[in-house]
């Protein structure tokens, strides 16, 4: 079988890679990924061939490592975050059906959920959902209905790609259906350019996070019932208030 | 102020923990957590100072943090997973009210969601949610009701604490809920003991995962309408065929 690696590096500084990425790469002949994704590596396998594609050109790229791993190379193509949340994961195994020959093995990394949350304070620290703004590869109306539901659900929830140059106003339209369930006040936040030096997180009100802009490398939190601020961090409580029985 | 490392360990194997938790806890005097996790470490960290309480006792726990910080101790609580999914991140905060003179850093970890999809296939390769089964700390008819707009909301989901020797019939009743909304067909799957060496993760369909036994080192995952076994594998789409605009 042909190895093939699906590596999720995490949020991009290599203090959050794990051994076990670091490890796909370094037993790979050739890393393949989205051009931005290889700047990540930050030259640490400029030894190795590397291959990209443009950005939206996903299933070319797909196709690429497939066709490099049947010449008999072992091919990591690689993901920001987690290979399997809004990864290359499932595209991969999609396009796979024509290559029996070719094993996958993802290799998970630190999705922007986790490691925003973590700078911004524990806003996910229940039950969460992850929902992403982006209509590229779902009808928006599909998205609508996930955020009606789960605010209707109390999750606490995790917002990717909320906003991009062509869907300035997408976040401002999520606000707005959520508002429809959830009360103004509500604690929420964001973080912008996880995993990077400039890091900034910022916590909010729901109602002031509507009028927020925030730029596409952007994750927005919202607390669930129980959330509160507690300085200057979003928390979200791990049980209900009368149901403490646990200690 | 008193440094206080809330750190997600990651899955159990060295592998998928970040060189960032290391760090943490490599500059921690005392690294406290539940005594399952302590053995997590595998010896690594034997050099220094390391306390535990009994599981349930997670209050007791934090406050010890809290009360060797203020000795001047540099403390890391360590997690498995993710320190603030299902973690001890917000009960920290909240206790941490008390100890204003400690700063906490929260470590992010991998999480089963992440880990356990990556030996799955590709599970959550768009939007999902995680729901824990456990009613410790919430009502049943809250968990519920988030099973039931999860299935409406077409989210592909994982379930976090399927089981417990108290808890014996929690999945099938989850799958009983969840049959409501959701055909019998759709492609479901778990893995058991993620990140140690008996990993084992079994597909099936979510009429078949209802009769399933499963222990309470599982994680169960639901695919969305897009779900599909492939190889094996339980691959949810990273979109809906008629939205394919983006290639």
């Amino acid at each position: 079988m042909n190895k093939i690696y699906v590596v999720g590096l995490g949020p991009g500084t290599a203090e959050m890679t794990t051994p076990e990425a670091m490890h796909a790469l370094e037993d790979a002949d050739t890393i393949i990924g989205y051009t931005v994704y290889l700047k990540l590596l930050d030259g640490k396998f400029d030894d190795k061939e590397q291959m990209s594609t443009p950005m939206m050109q996903e299933e070319k790229r797909c196709v690429m490592c497939f066709e490099e791993a049947m010449k008999g190379k072992k091919v990591a193509m690689i993901c920001s975050g987690d290979a399997g949340i809004y990864g290359m994961a499932s595209l991969m195994y999609e396009i796979g059906k024509n290559y029996p020959e070719c094993e996958l093995e993802i290799i998970p990394g630190i999705t922007a959920a986790t490691s925003g949350a973590a700078v911004l304070g524990a806003p996910l620290n229940h039950d969460f959902c992850v929902i992403s703004l982006s209509d590229l590869l779902t009808p928006w109306e599909k998205i609508e209905k996930r955020l009606e539901y789960a605010a209707k659900a109390d999750f606490a929830m995790a917002i990717y790609n909320p906003s991009s140059h062509k869907r300035a106003d997408y976040l401002q339209k999520a606000c707005d259906i959520l508002l429809r369930e959830i009360e103004p006040e509500r604690p929420c936040g964001f973080v912008e350019n996880i995993g990077r030096e400039d890091t900034k997180a910022t916590t909010c009100t729901l109602a002031e996070l509507r009028d927020m802009k925030v730029n596409m490398f952007t994750t927005v939190f919202i607390g669930n019932s129980t959330a509160e601020i507690i300085g200057g961090k979003l928390v979200t409580k791990r049980g209900y208030p009368s149901e403490r029985r646990a200690e």
